[in-house]
């Protein structure tokens, strides 16, 4: 099931993409700032059949997860990313947290920050939970417990992030740092998590081409591991990485975002969002 | 005026303590998950004399900020407290965040995470924006969006915020690590906020009396720089920092937290929360 929200900023409605190409319109048994819990996910799969067709055509789309009540992200959970910022393969986990503000919508303007000459693109495959997570005991508990899954783009200030003293979260969470979208794809339709082809383009030029097979740690794994130390609820976003070919990774001089580029991020099965840079 | 949330979990009322002693129930003019903005605040000082009284007594106190959209940190931000862990002090603030569900009220228990030797208390000054603020220009805008403060516990594990790789995010975020309270006091009734005693005692014993009067970056600067890196909304909580006297900081065996013990946490003029250790 695909699943969405179209309309202003700040007044979404919940909407599904049938497989015949129509939408329909969730709001009559889904609250606006449905968390796409499991029990939200029955609901909307069976009013699929019933529910009034809407035409979303000229319609903005937003984030297909209304603003999350966590957005966790995993560094150098790729291999070939962490080597090419000379990092080492992490033995477990590297954590990192997003303020939830930063979610936008996938075709929304993505603000370079004032003052920044590094600002940053990195195609991730967001995770996000259908029901709390807490001690859990395995990697297929972890998987269990998520209700879908999402294109997620974790914008970064590399300045900000690595340059300017203390955690990356100061490079994470500018204005409009985290895209999300168009769909939110619900577990069942995704299959495997391990085998997802993901893309971002600049300006046309395929610039991260990856796939999650090369995850250093998988998504039920990193379920479970985050679980050890923090409750995350249902509707939490995980973002789980991104693989080599971003900016930072390249040599000198390093292709940073400037306003007026677009950015392109693709998922097998989950869509393509697209984003026109801006000054904020 | 002094600000508080009674109730059980969940389903806590916005009330107030008046000058005389007496607590009034503002659930008639605010929501119960009022941020309090500045706008919730003029509400809530209109109503002092005519709303109803009310007798909290043997009522739970809430945190007095009900879930905010965010919760900021700011490391190494005592002079003292820097050199206790060997750290320097830091050219520009250090920035870490917490998930805000790790928000709980000023006498509920903390739990200490499955597998931790090293949970350590951190008496802090909490501010609460009263206003959304983004590129602010001065430190004096900085303090204007200020619309109170709170006694903050910045509960943290130490082996999971530094020997577990990656960030100190993720020794901040283990359950129940962010008491606050008892009172939301108005930045009116504080005052100048860099002139405040802080202190902690464990089961009595005073392990921290610092005054803020050492902090590094002062309150309207700290929310002035944040202004600059993200966009802050109303409720927003800011950790300010912790002065010296952190079990991390003592010499060996260090007196990390044990289930049953007692901490304490006061700040001149916002008073005294107290939470029991229990198991996760």
């Amino acid at each position: 099931m695909k699943l969405l929200r179209t309309g202003p900023a700040g007044a979404e409605r919940p909407v599904a993409l049938r497989e015949d190409g129509t939408h329909v319109d969730l709001s009559g048994v889904l609250a606006a700032d449905t968390a796409w819990t499991f029990e939200d996910l029955d609901r909307a799969r069976a009013a699929l059949g019933s529910a009034p067709v809407v035409d979303v055509t000229g319609q903005r789309t937003g984030s297909p997860v209304p603003r999350p009540h966590a957005v966790v992200c995993i560094g150098l959970n790729y291999r070939d990313h962490a080597a090419e910022t000379g990092a080492q393969v992490p033995a477990e986990p590297v954590v990192f947290l997003k303020i939830p503000s930063t979610v936008v919508g996938p075709f929304d303007e993505v603000l370079v920050p004032r003052g920044s000459t590094k600002t940053d693109y990195e195609v991730e495959l967001g995770v996000v939970l259908g029901r709390t997570v807490r001690y859990l005991d395995s990697a297929e508990e972890g998987l269990a417990a998520v209700a879908g899954y999402v294109v997620s783009h974790d914008v970064s200030e590399r300045e900000f992030q690595i340059e300017r003293g203390g955690t990356w979260d100061k490079g994470k969470n500018c204005e409009t740092f985290n895209p999300l979208g168009p769909w939110f794809v619900t577990a069942d339709e995704v299959g495997d998590p391990s085998a997802l082809g993901l893309r971002c383009w600049v300006d046309g030029e395929l610039r991260q081409d990856g796939t999650t097979k090369d995850m250093v740690f998988g998504v039920g794994e990193l379920v479970r591991y985050l679980s050890q130390f923090t409750v995350l609820e249902a509707g939490a976003l995980i973002n789980t990485g991104t693989p080599a070919g971003v900016a930072l990774g390249q040599p000198d001089p390093k292709p940073y975002l400037r306003t007026g580029q677009v950015v392109e991020c693709e998922i097998d099965g989950l869509g393509r969002m697209r984003q026109v840079l801006g000054a904020a």
